[in-house]
């Protein structure tokens, strides 16, 4: 699995889906930019959530919500209070531990510290807080500390009734949103599955508190199934509950959807948790505010704090499942073929279009055609070096179909469509490429 | 203008664009959260810019880089010495002050502080660096700073050997990007002209040195003709050259993209800025990195830095211009009419579906309708309230077309189609809504 994580990290930065952050300055711990390839797969991504999230429902509307958030915000959340990891230092070349990552006691005397071997000479444990703070406005004090938001989510709890009444919604309903968060995390890696910078997708679903059950295992199995519309492996994804000694302290019950991304000792990684959050958010928020949260329920004619189903996913984690997903090594005649198998809704190119060769009129027709799908799909006009080059290219970036120009097109003005999973082709006429094309993307 | 900017701030509360961020906690000075509606604004502005910018351009790619970069790019780019504004501090109330801001001279002993009275208390001014800091890693020192980039650009000067690299790039190329930055601004204001946080959508094009009047001329047409295709007031756009005194250090030539924003003494503002930066930040960031940024060109075999001609665009102060651009308020048999008349490209709901009375079968055809629709744009289904009602809150959220199921409908199965900015109505058989639909946002 190293193997396939270290094939990955290089195919994603010779193709231009992830490039380490501040690369010619050697980098920057665990930050990662998106290049073009990982830019239109990550927004596709994001448009698939979109649509299934809110597009196409009724009940739900979208969000976003600022990154720089008044501090009231995190003390009503717990986050200053609680959001900390255990460290403890070195005394003696101040260096720092993640306490619970030890495989030792710290409080040993004859333990030696892993970094210069002197012994004893660690520092009790403190909690060390993951939010990081900075400064808004002139001055560096106390009253001007500010957060970059650790979770999305807040920022939908604490616009709860401004989007209640804006949009005139009765429970239930649903608020989405796609963002940036932040976690100083002590420990982060494995490529891009833990970052200190990273994009989510959550939704926070408002409902009567006696319909948690009903709404809890709605969203459980709609969620596990948009990881199934994407292609991803189902023998690859499972549930796992949370027990009493995992859940947090505002769950009424926890399930993770696991991916078994393969690194670890334990291979199954979380991809998104769909928590019952009770009336915990509200209710903070209500006392810490002053502000009522209460929702009127003109049915029931009862007055009540909702109950919210969250679903929070990571949109940098279900971009690495594509692509571990879709990694593929098949031997063809001897050699080896590398192909990335994105559902076609999540390629960044739909379809390339290849001249055979640069003459007898093939690369203006192949040019015209690229004219003429540009408007309506991301693709590629590639006219340099073999073929076989050419569609070995397109693989690397899983590209599901390749347009050739040659020379029958020229007589009966077809082309060929060739499958990056079957290798198929077919033939297509020019006219109809555009259908075709539509079709064989939606019918995926 | 003042009076249109309170109207459009609380229009924006009132149907779900804008709210102060952290609403309920008093907010945060200076912070907004898009709401439902201004959501899908912005997103429809950013897509219209991708779609600009890249998806019809073979010659222009995306990236989307992370927001926290290594301070070695800081220092390169100048941002750690040059990006700052002056403060004075009154010695006596502690009150901070940017001096270029204030209309007497701190200087003179007999001038008072405008907080506490007293005279002569201020400061030497000091320069005050205007890039949020916040510490990355367990350790909160020096070697631990890490800045909230307060541009995107430089996320693509570093990237440009990685990008060129791997999509196999030709000069004259560009790479586009959208993207959160931020900015310590000490006097931010007028609704979110200007904020603290803010997205904007940067595109750099990389070209040879003496082709940088050509590529300059053609982006600051190609820019202006973007928001004249948004539906743009033509009279309220104008080009703003910079003159010698203007200039930024890194620039030969710049001019802004400005629209009469209205507030202010002068009431013209900068909505985009168009830059030859020449091989300023290429040739920074080879000095600084030791990484070879010069480019070979195959055709004339020499070896040079590329210029840079920049396309720098708020993505908040275009969704500003059209809420003010699109602010109309009619009188109609002696009421008044508000609506926003956004190009229906950028509208957030492309249409309402309404039945005209909730009897008579009108519901079941309307929801009908609604299900058939929803998968290809985004709607609303409204049967609360009279039919007028109904027809101004659409016009608040500048929904171009409403689709009314009325007693006709259930004889001949056409509904009528109202026009936002005419009132003309025209009748519409169900079954051509979406081909009309889509007819009518395109054709706009």
């Amino acid at each position: 699995m190293k193997n396939i994580m270290d094939k990955l990290t290089s195919l994603c930065k010779r193709r231009g889906f992830i490039f380490p952050s501040s690369d010619i300055y050697g980098g920057i711990n665990a930050c990662w930019d998106y290049g073009p390839m990982g830019t239109l797969l990550k927004n596709n991504i994001k448009a698939q959530w979109l649509s299934t999230m809110t597009r196409l429902r009724a009940d739900v509307v979208p969000l976003d919500a600022a990154i720089l958030m008044s501090p009231k915000v995190w003390e009503a959340s717990g986050h200053i209070s609680e959001f900390t990891d255990p460290l403890v230092d070195c005394r003696e070349c101040k260096t720092r531990f993640r306490a619970d990552d030890l495989d030792f006691d710290p409080s040993d005397p004859k333990t030696p510290c892993p970094k210069c071997g002197k012994l004893g000479t660690f520092t009790e444990p403190r909690m060390f807080n993951l939010m990081f703070k900075t400064f808004m406005g002139p001055l560096e004090d106390a009253t001007s500390v500010v957060y970059l938001r650790p979770e999305t989510a807040q920022g939908i709890y604490v616009n709860f009734e401004n989007v209640r009444i804006s949009s005139r919604k009765k429970l239930p309903f649903g608020i989405a949103q796609i963002g940036k968060a932040f976690r100083n995390e002590i420990t982060p890696g494995n490529f891009i599955f833990r970052t200190r910078e990273f994009e989510q997708m959550e939704m926070q679903f408002f409902i009567r508190p006696e319909e948690d059950q009903k709404w809890f295992d709605f969203w459980k199995q709609d969620r596990m199934n948009w990881y199934l519309s994407l292609g991803i492996d189902p023998k690859r994804l499972r549930f796992h509950e949370h027990g009493p000694n995992e859940l947090a302290h505002y769950a009424k019950a926890a399930f993770d959807i696991e991916y078994e991304f393969g690194f670890g000792s334990d291979p199954w990684h979380e991809l998104e948790g769909i928590h019952n959050r009770t009336d915990f958010d509200l209710k903070r928020h209500q006392e810490c505010s002053g502000k009522k949260q209460e929702y009127f329920d003109e049915e029931t004619r009862e007055r009540y704090l909702p109950y919210i189903i969250e679903t929070s996913a990571g949109c940098d984690r279900t971009l690495l499942t594509t692509l571990i997903n879709g990694y593929r090594e098949e031997e063809i005649k001897g050699s080896l073929r590398v192909f990335l198998g994105f559902h076609p809704k999540l390629a960044p190119i739909k379809a390339a279009i290849f001249p055979l060769v640069k003459k007898d009129g093939m690369p203006e027709i192949a040019e015209k055609i690229e004219a003429n799908l540009r408007p309506h799909f991301d693709i590629l006009y590639d006219a340099g070096g073999s073929i076989g080059r050419r569609y070995a290219r397109q693989d690397e970036i899983g590209t599901p179909f390749c347009i050739t120009v040659d020379g029958q097109t020229i007589e009966d003005q077809t082309v060929t469509i060739r499958h990056r999973d079957t290798l198929e082709q077919e033939r297509c006429g020019i006219d109809f490429l555009r259908q075709r094309l539509a079709e064989l993307i939606e019918g995926s």
